[in-house]
């Protein structure tokens, strides 16, 4: 989101003066000297490995070197030093440490190119998809052992695959930076995630220093170093710090929301001045976790969905086509926002019998409401969603509009001051921002302060490898972030009741949802649907 | 020389508070800020090594623990985590890396107690006795890798020892802090001391970054940290460095002198607000290394000489009262101040045949002064000394008063001038100041203003075991210390003439001398004869 700046890189050239009698500084003395003056550095440190040949490679290169400099939060490394004439590319990778999803960007340091990009399954599902599972597991005899083992070759391989696939050497890959949730980092350091779990939540670390890439067991470079963007606590990782980083809400002076809805609700506001981070569980509902017909986006899952209010003929859209075989997270908030707009659910959520009798089917005690017919399911069953769900899906996002509300209340911030919305995770991408408005998800706001991040993590941790400015900022951030750890006290409970209302009980603030939104023909509204 | 001070020590118990839910850091973050605020540290490393078992031992022992940290030019790193049980000593170990003799001491960092020291003859004398020697032996094949290996390994041999000796486990060193010349610095590390010879003489380096132990091969506790004491140039090096620590001239107010009196003359002129360092070829008769008989000192070396001005009989004195085989520098001194004393040599160093017949002998063209009759030496041959072996003495004494001139001259302080003169040395601590003022070797001051430090660079090595402040100062004197090229023009030249007379052309410079010293009866003078 911010202009390249190739002087600000972590590449140089330097042209040292060559010693001489008058001028007799040893030779690691002169190029530290050097590199400090040109990057405007207090202290750089040197390892004895690049030392060592030092003396013969500034005089065959007549003390002209490429130097691949880092910094992390405590300073400046000097992590390579190259041939003037090496003319290949430098590289940097870039991580996305995912609970579901691992992606990886390479890109080049100097031209600041995308020399490729990956993305594949983190192998820990196999032992749990989810976090919680994988903590426990990690408290077993080599437990943390085989989940780190299980995420280190996963990238070792892939790094390989995408490496070979771009014709790339992985020992051209000098610097990573990596961002994930607290857990994940903690499973990429091979650290115990033990008492992120248990009361009072304590990570074993949040300011991660720059580690060298051979003890976490990356093969690139043999001296390539890590950086690991910092934790805030046990609900608030590196993940968001990458995203807060890629929004750049921290430079601005208007105030910035910015959300990564999943089964964390994970919030940041602020601006230039302060931060202010929250998180809580908005419920899995969100993601697509929780209704039987549930599921991550993928090929064959209803993203979109519209209904006729006077027909009440229902329209999907599924991704790439495929007969429904699921709904996702961005599909159930569309079925809920048109649902309560057709009339065939209540301010609460609940089934109008009258307006949605076709769709209803007795099962056992329980009424389900058929999405998709047997006929027209990939799997040939229904896919149907009970009231069970639906209420599980309003506590989510009563959960959510609340944190929201409680954070901004806490500052002294109203919703309607936020001058710029920033959605962030795979699934702010493929929301529709009227559905989720439309259900009291997301504040009414004007629909030109919402703004799509995609995956910001990956993005943040690319733009760490472009800028020493960026570091110093991810400094910057941490010093002036805040958690706010949420009091789930009477006055939470009271706004999370009126949060309990599609879109709230206070129907003032969502001014577009009262006036109803426009009819929807076609769902294949553009995947990027917020600008 | 200087109160020891336990508060700024590097062992460090720290009771932190626990967490809570008010209170959530990470533990390692915890444990940084709390170390940081004890030591008053703007910033710590600290290694993954440490990172991954800390939140099972912090909470194993309520928080409270025992950090041993080290600091170096650059900052402060965390070495290791102790419980606060443990009661074994924390060691550091003190290597003064000698051309000849290394010297270790074993300290307790926390009583600061000598635990045990060692010393023994470098190795790579097999190669080679002088630095010269072993810098071409570097340059060929694996020459280098063979010298580096032989240092290391005798360390780590003699350590062993040491340490079992001591009843002590080696894994409870966590910091070495060396001391050596430059050429031993690089041998050490590694690193090729080809360009040292050559000129511009540029080191490889000069500030040093603390290093792993592992890194160089010295096996003590596995995190454990090596600090080198910085060079300043080719010919000045970290022993000359831990000299001036030792001595505290760069905290006085008063200029001071520090001589190193070898085969190079590194001499350091100053004070606390700048330090001048100079080091020029002072001729190696002075280290007992040009005559026939000359040799470093030890058992059966004479190092005193007396002559009785009327008798002229020679008396002298052996180390360990052995049979005399040979003359180290401090014995050669003494000759020529005795001889100079009564009327054998005349003011040119030339013989004064008259006075001194009975003891020439000629053999082939060449006239021989024999000190030791055959029948008494240990090796039963004459121990003899030519004219050539005098006027090398001489011109090795003019060169070393003529760089002590040069240097006081360019910073505009008069020799007389001096508050303290500190001989540094193994040379420095048998050296008798009136045989050294009475051959024009050293001023003549009063005899209070000299210090002998015996071996400060040993010393010196071990004080930066004991403080933190001592690193802090290591940094200060590397940062006001100029280092004075001493160019051999006409002036030089002008000034190395005048002082190649016994003791100066200038006799007003030497009054004591004038006034003649005292006869002695008795050559058993008290080894350290300069209070």
């Amino acid at each position: 989101m911010r202009e390249p700046n190739t002087q600000s890189g972590w590449v140089r050239t330097l042209a040292l003066t060559p010693p001489s009698l008058k001028n007799n500084t040893a030779d690691a003395d002169r190029l530290i000297e050097g590199l400090k003056r040109k990057i405007s550095a207090d202290s750089i440190r040197i390892d004895l490995e690049l030392i060592q040949p030092l003396s013969e490679f500034l005089r065959k290169h007549a003390y002209r070197v490429r130097c691949v400099v880092f910094k992390d939060l405590d300073g400046y490394t000097l992590v390579e030093i190259l041939s003037p004439d090496d003319a290949q590319p430098v590289a940097g990778l870039a991580l996305d440490i995912g609970t579901t999803t691992v992606v990886m960007k390479l890109v080049d340091l100097q031209s600041q190119a995308i020399l490729g990009q990956a993305a594949f399954t983190n192998p820990q599902i196999q032992i749990g998809p989810d976090v919680l599972t994988r903590i426990h597991y990690s408290e077993m005899k080599e437990g943390l052992f085989e989940l780190k083992g299980l995420l280190i070759e996963a990238i070792n391989k892939n790094l390989e695959t995408l490496c070979r696939a771009c014709g790339f050497k992985k020992e051209r890959i000098f610097i990573i930076s990596a961002a994930g949730n607290t857990t994940m980092t903690h499973f990429f350091l091979g650290l115990s995630p033990r008492y992120l779990i248990r009361e009072p939540y304590i990570p074993v670390i949040n300011r991660i220093p720059l580690l060298f890439s051979e003890k976490i067991g990356i093969r690139i470079h043999p001296a390539g170093r890590v950086f690991v963007f910092p934790n805030i606590g046990s609900y608030f990782g590196g993940d968001l710090f990458a995203g807060i980083l890629y929004s750049g809400m921290h430079e601005k002076d208007g105030v910035s929301l910015l959300v990564d809805v999943g089964t964390n609700a994970e919030v940041v506001l602020g601006n230039r001045d302060w931060l202010m981070a929250c998180a809580g569980a908005a419920g899995p509902a969100l993601e697509g976790g929780v209704t039987r017909m549930g599921m991550i986006a993928g090929p064959g899952v209803i993203d979109r969905i519209s209904i006729d209010p006077i027909t009440k003929k229902i329209r999907i859209r599924t991704i790439e086509n495929q007969p429904p075989r699921g709904i996702c997270g961005s599909g159930l908030i569309d079925l809920a926002a048109q649902l309560f707009r057709s009339g065939m659910i209540d301010i609460q959520g609940k089934w109008v019998r009258s307006a949605c009798s076709k769709y209803l089917k007795k099962r056992g005690e329980e009424m389900h409401f058929v999405l998709v017919p047997a006929q027209e399911a990939a799997d040939g069953v229904d896919l149907t969603l009970t009231q069970a769900d639906l209420d599980s899906l309003i506590r989510s996002k009563a959960a959510m509009y609340t944190i929201l509300e409680t954070l901004a209340q806490t500052v002294g911030v109203s919703l309607e001051d936020i001058a710029s919305f920033y959605v962030a995770g795979a699934f702010g991408s493929i929301i529709d921002p009227e559905s989720a408005i439309g259900i009291g998800l997301l504040p009414d706001l004007p629909r030109d302060r919402f703004h799509v991040l995609g995956n910001s993590a990956i993005e943040g941790a690319v733009q760490a490898l472009f800028s020493r400015e960026s570091i110093d900022q991810v400094a910057k951030i941490q010093d002036q972030t805040t958690y706010l750890e949420l009091n789930v006290n009477q006055d939470f409970m009271n706004r999370f009741s009126a949060a309990k209302f599609i879109p709230h009980t206070d129907l003032s603030r969502f001014p577009s949802v009262k006036a109803g939104p426009p009819f929807r023909i076609d769902p294949e509204i553009p995947r990027n649907g917020i600008s």
